[in-house]
């Protein structure tokens, strides 16, 4: 079934908690993006911390907010830290989000992915291709991009959904999020995500830090939103994909986003 | 003998057949200017994909539009990478470029760089110490900086092609482009590039990315020149390397590039 | 017994220095800000240099002008390399710097840390829950940031300076800088440095610098001075975090700077 959509004021409420409550957001993530994971944490309200060593994933997962795992570069280190610091999570009822980059295409990630799986993700947030592969079917990724889309995933997410316990979130032109019962479609957006490198990384790493103060669904459907707006907003005063960067960062953490209420387009 | 300048026109045929093709870009490089590296192959047009770890590195080198392999922090699982996807890379008909960052200051990726040639890069960019350095002979690198002008390493750089097989670009004040056999010479640029960290690192993620639709010499000759063009126009709008950074993505995405076929300045 | 001020005079004499002499930093940094701490210490005109190789690391600090530990994410590699270049800097005569990023919450790091010291670092800089840490007293650091006031820590620093003989450099809103017996607060400086990631650790890499060219205690000083007057210039020109940024490098960057004697306010 469809969601009742949620309102403006319940998504700028949960942007709102996190600014107050600056939660800790444990990040197992690639070394491409790390640095706008971190700023972009940090533009919502959120404390990141890149903790990924394996002599020290697993003692702050215990501690952290939230946890998020992004399998971009999946170096061995970080391979054990990631199966150790999200089995932590599970059992100290951390919330923590599995982003599965490239999922599909590459073997690695792909072995290692599943067997995270295992330790009860509270939200899964990826592009079509890496949705479809995560969930058994046959993906069209190339490289980190989608080779499909988002619609011909929406199945296969809440498959994904159910199998796992996870809302599932896909990236695109119009996201999708399932808790595979319910499922909501946001518009909002700009094309320039897809101009810059880590765009999704960091959205990912955004929904951690939601999911540190809200259920899961929720979490997700905020966290989308938010940063589809902020980009959207960033968009308007960019030339390029540059601006568009450093606009965004500036966008997300206005407080005039949550003041002015900027219209989210769900369905 | 000196080269024919190759026509403005040729040259913004080579950008435009990048961005049409979006051409499959994998990198091994350094995490000091990886993000920067992604970001620059996007503003052409091209899809990054830094698949760099040893287990993955081989089998993406197959699939690749091209490789770019760079030496500025070689780690023990990147030295390993950079072979096997050197080899596949020739294996396969992939072009790829190599960048022997500080080589000839520094032991381990000296030795790395002369095992990396036995597999026939396709280009060859560095400065002009590390030129001089890979081609046997007595270079004045400090770091990452040169401590050669780039006339002085011409012959160096023509000796270097003509063994290697490979084109070379010499990156300075002027660049120097050679295939052994041709040279030529371009003026273009801006002082801001040595201002910012990954000027060098960036132009060798868009040679591979020009490789990937054009042979060579063409490709190397393109590459400078676009990069070089795009430098000068966001210079023209900065304050310091902050801003010029931002601009200078800005411009090197820009349709705009191509459209008022910017005077590229070739001897 | 408090220092006597630092004149304005002296301290852009010092950043005159560093543009005058390009002095060449070596750092064995964190992956994550990596890429801010070489374009920051870029645009106060030093030469960084990233080699962080176990194989490389230690040949490099002997003939470095400087050399930078940040303990950010110390994977196994960065261990080793920071153990010997340390070393090395201190049997060759090189000034270094220690950052104990995140050292009192979490164990490898915290070792390490201890070890570093008694290869008697030239400057400590970190927040004021790390240097209670590394004095031995109990901290309240949460993640990488800071659970104490600058005050609190004052008498650990200074501890910390005399078992050490390091000049040692706590961070917050108003620095705090002593040699176990000169004290110096610097009023200088902006909120917004706690909005970016990098701030910090940037912040090092600059002090490593301005030690290459100056004695630790006035090199800490005029280090902290201009980065937190080059701060205050780019906020008043920034819409948020992603604007300081980008703003910041131009102000550290631009001539204007030392030219126009920004005040800085000691006491």
């Amino acid at each position: 079934m469809d969601a009742q959509p949620i309102t403006n004021t319940e998504i700028y409420a949960i942007l709102e908690s996190v600014r107050r409550t600056t939660p800790l957001i444990q990040c197992i993530t690639n070394n491409v993006t790390v640095n706008f994971v971190a700023n972009t944490i940090l533009a919502v309200g959120g404390a990141p911390a890149m903790v990924d060593i394996p002599e020290e994933a697993e003692v702050f997962a215990a501690v952290s907010s939230a946890l998020y795992i992004n399998l971009g570069t999946v170096h061995a280190d970080q391979r054990m830290s990631s199966l150790s610091a999200a089995r932590t999570a599970k059992d100290s009822g951390v919330p923590w989000v599995l982003d599965p980059v490239a999922v599909g295409m590459l073997p690695v990630r792909t072995a290692l992915a599943r067997k995270l799986l295992s330790y009860s993700p509270t939200v899964i947030r990826g592009n079509a291709s890496e949705i479809l592969a995560l969930a058994g079917h046959k993906g069209a990724g190339r490289g980190v991009e989608t080779g499909n889309e988002v619609d011909q995933s929406c199945e296969a997410a809440m498959e994904l959904a159910r199998q796992s316990g996870a809302t599932v979130s896909v990236s695109g032109p119009v996201d999708l999020i399932t808790d595979g019962n319910r499922i909501l479609r946001l518009k909002n957006g700009t094309d320039l995500f897809t101009r810059i490198t880590g765009a999704g990384c960091a959205l990912g790493g955004v929904v951690a830090a939601f999911c540190a103060v809200a259920p899961a669904f929720e979490a997700a459907v905020a966290a989308n939103a938010v940063y589809a707006v902020a980009g959207e907003l960033a968009a308007s005063t960019s030339a390029g994909p540059g601006t568009f960067q450093v606009h965004f960062l500036d966008a997300l953490a206005s407080a005039a986003l949550e003041r002015d209420g900027n219209q989210v387009s769900l369905a």
